[in-house]
């Protein structure tokens, strides 16, 4: 490396170590790393995003915390979690997250507009009228408007999604001609400015290709590097194609209600023919 | 398949079903799957294990996030998020994730003590005598000792790891011998019943190995192919062998403060030999 890379690499470096993931975040007196000097960071590498991550009762915590880990490490930006009110939000897995805002008070133009998946809790979400509202509102302006799972459902119900190819988890993706999308089984599918995600896991690639999109290729790979992201399942079974088929069978089994509750969630939206 | 088994993933499925990712999380009235009956379930797909899951200021949430996923898809067991006490604990993504109960409300032997990494905030987890104590006592008694990330230094210096092979994030790896470990940089390394994960996304790939113990691989590749994990990063930099040498020169530069203190941290606890 010549000597002003060098120099532009200790200081991209000297601004990542003073965001949140080290220096910022010491809660008590004893000695970490602090705070470094921002002032020479590359400008194209400090962005003013404004991301609105979508919280509802029995949301997958995993589909909210892929993408909250990359967006977290866009320097400059600001990521607001949030709900109906303030109150935790309890996830599918028992964990409850904390809100940062209500709906009334999100800039009204999002550069991200995120909204995660979840089972029971996310067909109450596509009959909730201020959340689809919000959904609606908010993602007619986002620069770029996001899912992981079920979440292209939430989406959909919105009347976000009609004529644009999408994705959802592979139990649901059948769903999606209901709210007028093409469905794509791709891990994350783009079309123009919506980027959705495949099931649970997949919010990790969404976020990361975000995070690609929004800074530029060493970024994102800095931020692969720091997250580890080398996965190694230790079975291959995370697809209907690779899975056992008992595994399939089973679950097929246990969604047997899901589907038809959620489309006819759907029909009542505003994104199913609904007005 | 013959009946026999048809039978059996029916019943297995209609349990899943009754779990909290579906059935038993409506958080309103309208309509959403009903739960179903468990009474036919084999009984080998349910334990009753008791799983204590750390949580401290600062710690990295994906790392938390990823194996409770996994560890909640355990039919029958309970999983205990806990902390110094109840207030809500910020991550250094800042996201704050609720506890479920404090250090003295836990069982005292557990089937599972996890520990998540995190940056500053686990230097001052490593200097926390009443959570060292909380993790050496639990230690020395649960069934399996797990970590993720920088996790594993919080173990060590609780005194978990001496004599044991371990990971954790690849930047922290050297500091493992600091407190008597044997660094091995595999993403999921097992010895006797210390499991370590590496860095951050490895709490996935931790999870979905301990789900396999726990139960069987039938089960585990149903849990997979549930949170659809079949990855797909869009970069390939996960690991310092991949990522390309700007991006590892500039998190080597981001934690050259870090490591130092954490050394210092290791030597000042039990597990660094201090008494």
């Amino acid at each position: 490396m010549d000597d002003d890379r060098r120099h532009f690499l200790r200081a991209a470096a000297a601004a990542l170590a003073a965001s949140p993931w080290l220096g910022a975040n010491a809660q008590t007196g004893v000695d970490t790393p602090h705070p470094h000097d921002m002032s020479q960071m590359p400008a194209s590498w400090t962005g003013k995003e404004q991301i609105g991550m979508v919280m509802y009762p029995g949301m997958t915590a995993l589909d909210f915390v892929g993408p909250q880990y990359m967006f977290a490490s866009l320097l400059g930006a600001t990521v607001h979690h949030v709900a109906a009110d303030m109150k935790p939000v309890k996830c599918d897995t028992q964990i409850s997250l904390l809100p940062t805002a209500t709906f009334s008070q999100v800039p009204e133009n999002l550069d991200i507009l995120f909204v995660p998946g979840g089972g029971a809790g996310t067909i109450t979400a596509m009959q909730d009228a201020s959340l689809l509202r919000f959904v609606a509102e908010h993602g007619r302006r986002a620069k770029w408007v996001t899912s992981v799972c079920t979440g292209s459902l939430v989406l959909g119900a919105a009347g976000l999604l009609t004529g644009y190819r999408a994705t959802s988890h592979w139990v649901t993706t059948p769903l999606l001609a209901e709210v007028g999308a093409i469905a794509d089984k791709s891990r994350v599918v783009r079309d123009r400015n919506r980027i959705t995600g495949a099931g649970v896991s997949a919010g990790l690639d969404l976020g990361l290709t975000l995070v690609g999109i929004l800074r530029d290729t060493l970024y994102a790979e800095t931020v692969q590097l720091l997250a580890e992201y080398a996965p190694q399942p230790p079975y291959n079974a995370g697809t209907p194609r690779t899975a056992p088929p008992e595994a399939k069978a089973m679950l097929d089994d246990m969604f047997k209600e899901f589907n038809p509750m959620a489309r006819a969630a759907i029909r009542k939206s505003p994104g199913g023919g609904a007005s």
